[in-house]
């Protein structure tokens, strides 16, 4: 049992991913896009939020850029102090959406799924870091099995 | 006047640009920022959009985005042939929902005032025409004479 501590990652980064599990899970169960998101200021959770394609009919609220929305606007040395959590690897939006509010750190339950904006963020100096948790694969796996049509929609 | 006319561009981007430039309008009158955005497919304007930060205090909802979200889901085949007009240089998250629904092509007013995401949109196939409008121009210059606290904090 010990030994199994150990080897466990257990940081605070897997607790705050944990909340955007949550929320991808709620996703799922609302019919939507298992794909969740946390945004973190020296510990403070400032919001969480989930895609919402299926939910509002919206191509614009992922997980990212809703958790961003749900948290308000922050003074720029708020967002230059925060992490966002995403279960999933952002798309162009929403890591443009980190660029845009100068958000200098990005943490990723997955790539596996999906990946189109690591490079670019890394490139303008976010630190980028990817968990790879069989948790957040899984989710999007029984997506993928269940509703194709939601994937490719989204 | 017919010379005046024959130099004037009038053509069908300039017809479109003006239904982005009335959204700025209308969010300079709401005491937002002057920005807005259309959508158009094969001549039919699927949504317009302003930027509304201060009207909703949404750090998610700019011009570009707000006509998305307001045009609702289109299939990828509409996106494919979608132009998308704003009034000024899109940022990197309205770039990033271009490349993510694969507009193909961006009208932009003027990138005078901002300009930071051409090049990305450029390198991954993007059609990006600058129209370089007074008009457009001066909506900004206005806005940061009366209200420069907004464009630093949008």
């Amino acid at each position: 049992m010990l030994d199994r501590e150990r080897r466990l990652p257990v940081n605070q980064d897997l607790q705050f991913m944990s909340l955007a599990v949550e929320q991808a899970r709620i996703g799922a169960r609302e019919g939507g896009l298992p794909i969740g998101a946390a945004l973190v200021c020296d510990g403070t959770v400032l919001g969480v939020g989930r895609n919402r394609l299926v939910q509002q009919s919206s191509v614009i609220r992922h997980a990212e850029t809703d958790c961003l929305e749900n948290a308000g606007p922050q003074p720029p040395d708020v967002y230059a102090r925060c992490t966002l959590y995403t279960t999933m690897s952002p798309c162009q939006m929403c890591a443009g959406a980190v660029l845009l509010h100068q958000v200098p750190r990005v943490v990723i339950g997955e790539n596996r799924s999906w990946q189109s904006s690591e490079e670019h963020l890394r490139a303008h100096g976010v630190d980028v870091v990817v968990l790879d948790l069989e948790e957040c694969v899984d989710m999007m796996n029984e997506l993928l099995a269940r509703h194709p049509e939601l994937w490719s929609w989204g």
